[in-house]
């Protein structure tokens, strides 16, 4: 049996209190937000605080607050020489308070405030400073049945940045997909299934091999016609500089 | 009983053939490929041919070759006033010849060679030239599976476009997250379920209501340093361009 204290009421802190809440071997021992009133509805399933001169005793403290709080919030952790994770992707592992045993447990998803998550569509993404700390880090991903994978900074900082391009990035492509086809009354609805089978596609095959299109084609008939029809000057550059990312990628001569 | 003629071997010509053989009310009178030898596998199932002066006779005859050849290959045709439909997203309704009753079959997807294709999963855009078209193509589209949609040209033109931006682009997106994660030798494959997830989530929420990341929230520390950690010029053009598209939808400052 893990014990765990959660810091933080956000939606990861909140997915993962209701992950390890339901796992077999962990025990939420306590759950922190310094504004309570955001984790008053759990308080009959977990016992709750505001006050971090009261937290329990735990072999794991898990800080999943936002990026900017967590160097801070380490700070005034009362105790010392406990095993203290966050969860950012871009936090370095040494902005957690040096008294403490320090690691990083970042889930490689993102979380909605409704939506369930299942964990085993969440990697978790394991950093430790001392190795005998990532065992214990690895059996709690797996007790909510996340694949793991240990990484050094430099790993959990690509793998942050390039989620920004597979994830942040991308939904602003649905986003310019659906004024582009409202602006003719067109259903957006229509661009799902490509939208699914797009993601679905490079389960199996690499994003090099999963290529179509004009751009790769390098159809210059098709490409001045899109460049034309499109009125947003935004639209235009981005869709010119991603026809020249591809090109470059797939060969051949430039826009 | 709906009688087709399938002309062309590519992709779509192919997925498509596979999906009205299999239906029960259409009936594939022939397959014609300039080239046979495409083709010449699927000789037990159907009568192919390499020779235009010998179509049979049917209710419609589906052009589904690159976009260059439509023209050319309509205005070949020996028949006239038959219905004669394209299958591109780019291509005039006009552009068939003009002796032919004329149409558009797209098929709002991407194929890939080998992937089976349910086309419960392939919206099919239809525009006609006459009402009474309309009728037999949408009955073809249900009777293969598919969800159809009546659209006009500037319809049917920005489906296409926001096509190349849903499937192409973000293809191209996976392509860099692919980049980014092996230049520190982490693992692309965790990636996958978020670039999964990033796809189901906009099936239900609208790409502005699904966004999150450090450009929505104008995360500026963050945001810095992805940009000096990224070494690649394209990628880094790329990154700022679809920040500052993020922030233009999602208000307030500037990069």
């Amino acid at each position: 049996m893990i014990s765990v204290v959660i810091l933080g009421a956000g939606n990861v802190a909140t997915h993962l209190f209701k992950a390890f809440n339901t796992a077999n071997n962990v025990s939420v021992n306590q759950w922190f937000n310094r504004n309570i009133s955001s984790i008053f509805q759990y308080k009959n399933e977990v016992d709750i605080t505001d006050d971090l001169s009261l937290l329990k005793d735990a072999d794991v403290y898990i800080i999943a607050v936002s990026d900017d709080a967590i160097a801070e919030l380490s700070k005034q952790l009362t105790f010392k020489n406990k095993l203290v994770v966050h969860t950012s992707g871009s936090v370095g592992i040494y902005d957690i308070d040096k008294k403490q045993k320090r690691g990083v447990f970042y889930p490689l998803q993102t979380f909605s405030k409704d939506a369930e998550m299942d964990f085993k569509n969440v990697p978790i993404c394991i950093e430790t400073i001392d190795k005998k700390d990532y065992h214990i880090l690895k059996e709690l991903a797996i007790s909510i049945g996340s694949p793991t994978k240990k990484v050094n900074s430099d790993q959990r900082r690509v793998l942050h940045l390039a989620a920004v391009f597979v994830n942040n990035f991308t939904n602003q492509l649905y986003r310019i997909g659906h004024e582009i086809t409202e602006s003719e009354g067109a259903e957006f609805d229509l661009l799902k299934p490509l939208i699914l089978e797009t993601a679905n596609k490079i389960q199996e095959l690499s994003p090099y091999m999963a290529q179509t299109g004009p751009a790769k084609r390098h159809d210059k008939k098709t490409i001045k016609k899109h460049l034309k029809s499109l009125e947003n000057d935004h639209h235009r550059a981005i869709y010119e500089l991603l026809t020249l990312s591809i090109q470059q990628t797939h060969g051949r001569k430039k826009l």
